[in-house]
């Protein structure tokens, strides 16, 4: 299951049944749990002092697309997902189920509860805190320099179900409340209520997400998203939801 | 012309004088055409259920750079030329001439022209439809989620000759007219009509792109831009331009 | 000190104590200085005829990471420092110091101080010349079209000490004047004068920067930043700074 051209350190722990990809190099630090996939031209633990010595533990049924780097000293829940050439920094912590796009950089030091959905070429940097559940849709920035360049960053805080669509950037230390909407192409740069809209540049309150309605029966709310998108999520946590 | 640390599938169909650069994989389902060269460490074919059994089918004289992936299921003309890193999923369809800059990612089930353009880090959402002579520069992103995350997606038409400049947002189900111009950093949230400039955020209607003058010459318009822009294009369709 | 599976020319002259990794090609014409370090998937010295026979020069103490590609013909002054793939194009040249991050792509023909620090996902277009001490944060795109698609390119103009926050863009031709701050998510389409705030879409001025104050100490300004952000620069240039 280990492409005769990947480069394996012997200090690697690599769990039952892991398949490793052409040319692909994983480091010593590194612990893969079992059944997962690490495609070609990865480079998985890659090594860094800012990772103070730390593992990069990737937990089962990880799937990682070809091009990706991540660097020692990071955690991830079981089920992680990638696209192709994702980077990801040290001394993150996240969560089951995480799903990365394409091209997506993740800075290091930032959370991710579980399930949450990063599309193609999304920023997120350093000290973001990400709840549950959470959607960050192509080409949105989470920035964290108060006055660029500054000493002290201040991470942007997103709470469970929110969604961010593409191209939105999110200033420093701005905290998106539950279940909330941003409108494609915004920049935030004040803390959003749970449940509203907020659009544009600067984005401005557009009222509650329950009055946009579903494309596919006007009748019916398209937020909650919950109530109607069940793509990809366990019966179980559908049913959580139903019961609502 | 194949490199000797290139794992190409005997299973794929390689065409007369093609070259394939170092480290490069070429899986089973794939056709590449005569003349054409693919670069170093580009993954060719990538598998996926998605793409329903069906081949990569890749036109004669195209030019692939390095650490591209191509996804099964889609068939491009010939003379395909794309920048580093580019991917590009299943299911899509291209004609001939098709540009693609560096990093940008095509995100399946799509339809291209003829010498369509896409500059560097451009973003194709699924179902987006572009006619011939497209420009997409760089950072566009063609969405396609009315109200994210939805079931069903709504792809971005963009009809024969239009421009959308860097770093603009086009939102689902909307359409571009022939030979329109969307300014730089625009977010075009409704229909824009043939020939029209939009710009901001939300983009609103500045007027007929004739107006735009020439940078070298203000006495003459600089658009439609088939009239002093023929880099690229062979002379049989210059002369047709002309005619016009 | 090189992998025994990187493909190293014997026409590149590889200084003393240089590391280059696994699976990376250095091509004809390079020239590396002593105690660089390339890493892994690395392309260096991509060939081009635009690059009218010139050699890639990478000065000294230089560390390029993973699945980064540099054209033929450009030429970086010592400690140049970059992150994961990285594009760089021909004829570009660079002072010392030039920090590029993951996925940015410079385009060729730019001109760049001591000193720049370039974030993730930047896209420097043809023609760009930067001082000293400037800073581009993540996913801002420098253009150069003045009426896409247009036969000549203007560049754009970054004086010293001038920073761009995350997802600006600047339209072609413009002049940022030295110590002057772009916020968040702006499109800039008018020159900015030494020391000024501009900040939306279209930007507009909004003071300046010496208004801005410290989020660690209100009492003093934020800029100009050299005041108080020092991390990275070698003692007697933060001297200068302190007496002026």
């Amino acid at each position: 299951m280990i492409h005769p051209t990947a480069l394996v350190s012997p200090k690697a722990v690599i769990g039952d049944n892991v398949k490793i990809g052409a040319y692909s190099i994983i480091h010593d630090k590194v612990e893969i749990g079992a059944n997962s996939e690490i495609d070609s031209y990865c480079e998985i633990g890659y090594p860094t002092p800012l990772a103070e010595g730390k593992l990069l533990k990737i937990g089962s049924s990880a799937k990682i697309r070809s091009h990706s780097v991540f660097y020692e000293g990071s955690e991830f829940g079981e089920r992680l997902i990638t696209g192709h050439r994702v980077t990801v920094r040290e001394l993150t912590k996240a969560g089951k189920n995480l799903q990365i796009g394409t091209q997506s950089d993740i800075q290091g030091t930032c959370e991710f509860g579980d399930y949450v959905r990063i599309h193609s070429n999304v920023f997120v940097g350093q000290l973001a805190k990400l709840g549950n559940f959470v959607w960050l849709f192509p080409y949105v920035v989470l920035t964290n320099d108060p006055h660029p360049p500054s000493n002290t960053l201040v991470g942007v805080t997103i709470e469970d179900f929110a969604a961010v669509a593409a191209k939105s950037v999110i200033l420093p230390g701005i905290r998106l409340g539950e279940g909330c909407l941003i409108a494609a192409g915004s920049v935030v740069n004040r803390n959003v209520q749970a449940h509203r809209i907020y659009a544009g540049v600067p984005a401005k309150d557009l009222g509650e997400t329950s009055k946009i309605k579903l494309s596919s029966d006007p009748s019916k709310s398209a937020y909650p998203w919950t109530q109607h998108f069940h793509r990809g999520y366990p019966s179980e946590i559908v049913e959580q939801w139903r019961k609502k």
